[in-house]
């Protein structure tokens, strides 16, 4: 297998983000198996031709179920709004088709349990895009944690902050109903968090959380797509009907405690991605907004000389750094994507299953559910009752 | 009235962190009222003769029930270990003395009810020790609130980090012993939190917490004294009965979210006490390892240049700094408890209660309850029912 | 024009990010005149064979010559080492193709005169590779100064600190060979100061400086390419002819005050290239190892809430930021290639020159000699008698 | 010798801060030689009347000769004006009294080296009062240096930034006239910077300026006292005739570069005082508004984890550090002062000289005269030509 042959569907946000990866990677990594862009579906004929010509794509249809028949189409990849993630991902599976779908998987737990079984029935090789993990600053965390330099973790905290909500005006948009988006901040933003601490410390046993929704009617946009909106002057108003914001307790099976914070009204926060994580060696912090950074700390260190080191995940020592740029030089938000396109890739050519999976998808899925009952419940969730 | 003559119980961390701010006011607060070092109270005479003279006090006993009997004494002081509180101040209210009682109140919310009672019924003066208020920066935090440029609180999250019991072989001093300290991390320093807390955003309504006492035994020290002590090679271990760290989710009457953690455990930090607060038109930062800065944000800044401000609050604009340095002058730890017996002379020259006082000191402790009744019985607890 | 074809010589370090930016240009700025990447040329047959298949050029040549008489190719892209710019230009100019060269525009004043005289001559375009002017941080505070908003400019220090030659046994590479590259820490760190200070502040009217080469001989490398070298254990030594760090004191024309610093030996410093701006009404602050922030200062805020803002420049308000993603995501060191490569496309579109350009190349050039000039005869020179 | 008695001239910002380090040094250091506070002279009855009652001083006079003829006056602290330093200074060596003397010594290099004659001559104890030596941080770096931790020094870079001349309309104070404060920004901040670089680097064997005064007339006070002024409406101007900002670069004896700046027109920093040393092992950064906090840097630390490391010079390992709070609470500027007479005290206890002492003093006027000769000759200085 020399290339890996890729349809897509959706073309906004995440449709760029996948399309720039695609299209950078052979550039970057010219020794793995690359991508081709063969075809990019969307509902919007004009839009999707547009979108075609933009990020570089072969051919575009409004078809997304021509792409299952095509011989010539290997991986079926998903990036439309996450309530037709179930639906596509399931006739792909069944097509013998592979399957790379953005988080969240979809909007319910018990959704995303059907689409791991139908993946795993079909055997095709399934990803789910928490394109964090692949910071090379997250990576190093990772390293540190692996190899026993941070000691026993103590404690995970994480919070993600940003503050597009905070202008009462800003329009009632898609991603305020609960129909379409499945949850608000919860499933947005600490489904990346969840992800993360999955990645770093492991499964979580319970949870408990609390929520709310400062704004409970918005403007409703007179035209909306992707992540802006217009809005009418004499707009009439329409409910809310997700979370403004959730934070959750969280105990880990290794005996770590964990705090979780998801908002969109940290007002000045425009993506703090945020962790810390305490162990019985050393600490971490990351950022994203910082995302080439790692501050680190040693207790090991020698006593007049302890403390964070702010370390520069560019070095030749960084994961992924040597494909890049001198050291010092920085990298943006959309590498996280190549890099994760590139385990996409290490994974055909290994022939094995890509990591994070659809297995990592539903494990997220589990832990916002039950943080979702513990708040409606108003009690402590035991991730394996869910 | 001139002076106040005070009476001080206590000579230890506390007791020199007092003892200097009463022999510092005078030379930098010339125009309140001055406190008098009359007499210094401890147990071991020959330890507070020594304490008597390095900190300069007139006089020194080991009775500490003789300075209830002196005329020439307004004011107990104390900081002694938090169990010996109560049976002090109802002693020292029903001898007709203001008090002055380093936070916490006592171990229990009954008896800081009580103590509330004595001194109320007195008709005496209390004051309860929580000094982080009066750092200047915390100041400036709470001003732009209360004249709404914060605009609307929607979240308060607050921690408190300390490392120093991440050696499993630091002793087992009195700190870790439940029937003197009353608890461990979540007291020590959750309290500090929650008067933060109090103090900014204002009282809370339902709690519910976690928490976890990492390393379970440990050496007996062979001696111990404040917040250091020796231990031999082969000493024999003893149980740890507080909490290491404590974490909680809170509800604000206001509406607002509340997340709190506290714990001795988070390896590099040695004393982050640090708070968030998002409003609907700012936020600001604070962390007490730069105590003289605040992160300030304002919605409103012009478009093109919004973001965290960090403000030095030693200019004339802001609290007490006119009485220290030029501006750029950081002033350090301890100035904050000059700043609060100016409150407490203040209170005296305009005869008023000073803040915070007792009723401070009995939310905090009810709060401080209502968090480990949370966790006992695994479920949110209302404040109003405690 | 609907595309402006390149031929591209050299395929090393910049070879790559100008690559990078040609090909993603198109996906970031779609209405915009998109470059087509016609032959990429460079003097090793097969490694220039295998970076036009992992770049994404459509041909390969070692002969340069021949990209002047094709009649498809309109602009040539030259950053191959800089003691080749000077016959490359030239030929090119007269052959009617518009010219983009990296930095240095070569080794000499005198030398980068004749390529402007010659692109002039021939009323061709023409830029100069200082990409550090396109990152959004740094264009904002160009906005700042231009509206007046840092008032009068008082002050501008500036320093570029990288430390890859602190280790003695690092080879003599040709970067280290005055012959070859012109200058040291000077030309290569110490050139884009220099273009950054007078794209913000303007021309500079008089210079003093010093330099020193810290460690004299290097062993020498048994190969070299780019950045990296491989050196044998017992390799001979050869000299280093270049500096290692140079300084200088500036006047310039407005009246500001200037003070730069580039260097190779300050240990920690991977990239940090960083500058300050004191205006009498505020202050801006940049560092290129954080390249998304500005700092910025205005001394006209509420008197209780200055202090320096942490800019994300990742707004809508921001330059090139709506053609990214949305705010907080920030992004890399090569976007400022991307953003360099859109005002290059602007300038057919709008049949104007570039900027900035050969006169910006010549200017920083002239600088650069000035300085070298005060340091050989220790003495004060002015920039108009060079 | 159990206490030195000290006699005190001057009142106002150093009569102050010095005030408050004898007052409370002997609470923290209980076990060095005390001083104590016999006499506070200044010009004006009343206001040295009240400082004597506000400061805590035994007596008072007007009469500075005074001092000199009692027997239980051991010390001369002279904290008056830059221009009667010399007067006093001579006076009281051939009195047989110590001197310790705020910096700069005085007006002139000659002047200086005429005290320094006076008080070797004499035979008394002399120390000059240069207290950011006496940071923990500073003195951290100080030990590195000296243990070869950060290994040969290359780089020595800093910066003292002011902004409070920044109004046009602040009044011209005396601070602003030649004949009484002997230079501006040059001697009042980069007076304390060369004499960190004397302590931390070494000697320096040339130097070359620049400097420029922005504002050349200003309202001149109705009224002036130490750093404040109140200016009428429609004052008078009168001429500034020091420095706003100088710069200047240096070599060192050991052939490290240094560049230094000192102005008083940055607008947003209060007081940054700062730092940077570069050296083959390693670098560190310091910045006295985060006085507490030493930036450190090590080339050997492992090489994915490499990075300046925040290290709060508030551990036990830190120099003074156990004689006051616990890890991790900060102290403040005034205690620099505190450490300062620590060192005298010291110094008197083991019958040496204290450090720094006259000879450091004059060391600083050197390179001070040297620099301004530089200006007005716009050549280079040799420091062992002035």
């Amino acid at each position: 297998m020399e290339t890996v042959k890729i349809g897509m569907i959706g073309y906004k946000f995440m449709g760029k983000a996948h399309s720039h990866a695609y299209r950078d990677l052979p550039l970057f990594f010219p020794n793995t198996i690359h991508p081709e862009m063969k075809v990019i579906c969307g509902r919007d004929l004009k839009a999707v031709a547009s979108a075609a010509k933009q990020f570089g794509w072969e051919e575009y249809t409004t078809d997304w179920k021509s792409l299952l028949q095509r011989e010539d189409i290997d991986l079926i990849d998903i990036n439309a709004p996450s309530d037709v993630h179930k639906e596509i991902t399931i006739a792909a599976a069944q097509a013998g088709k592979h399957v790379f779908c953005e988080k969240p998987l979809t909007l319910t737990l018990k959704d995303s349990r059907e689409m791991l079984e139908a993946v795993e029935a079909a055997g095709v090789k399934h990803m789910v895009g928490f394109n964090y993990r692949f910071a090379p600053a997250v990576m190093l965390a990772k390293k540190l944690i692996d190899e026993g330099r941070l000691g026993e973790i103590y404690h995970f905290r994480a919070w993600f902050l940003q503050d597009w909500l905070v202008d009462p005006n800003f329009p009632r948009v898609w991603r305020l109903q609960k129909d379409i988006a499945g949850s608000g901040s919860h499933g947005d933003l600490g489904g990346h968090l969840i992800d993360i601490a999955h990645y770093l410390i492991g499964d979580m046993t319970e949870v408990i959380g609390m929520n709310d929704t400062f704004i409970k009617e918005r403007p409703l946009p007179s035209q909306m797509t992707g992540l802006t909106a217009t809005v009418s002057n004499q707009a009439e108003k329409g409910k809310v009907t997700v979370d403004d914001a959730t934070l959750f307790l969280a105990r880990f099976a290794n005996g770590a405690l964990g705090s979780f914070e998801a908002t969109r009204y940290a007002t000045g926060h425009r993506c703090t991605n945020s962790f810390e994580i305490n162990g019985s060696k050393g600490s971490v912090i990351f950022d994203f907004e910082r995302m080439n950074e790692l501050q680190v700390y040693f207790a090991d260190d020698r006593e007049d000389v302890q403390g964070f080191r702010r370390v520069l995940a560019t070095d030749p020592a960084h994961a992924f750094a040597q494909n890049w740029w001198p050291p010092g030089h920085t990298i943006g938000y959309e590498h996280t994507f190549i890099h994760e396109i590139v385990e996409l890739m290490e994974a055909f050519r290994e022939d094995r299953q890509p990591v994070p999976n659809f297995r990592d998808g539903v494990k997220c899925q589990e832990v916002l559910e039950a943080v979702d009952l513990s708040i409606e419940k108003r009690k402590w969730m035991r991730i394996s009752e869910i």
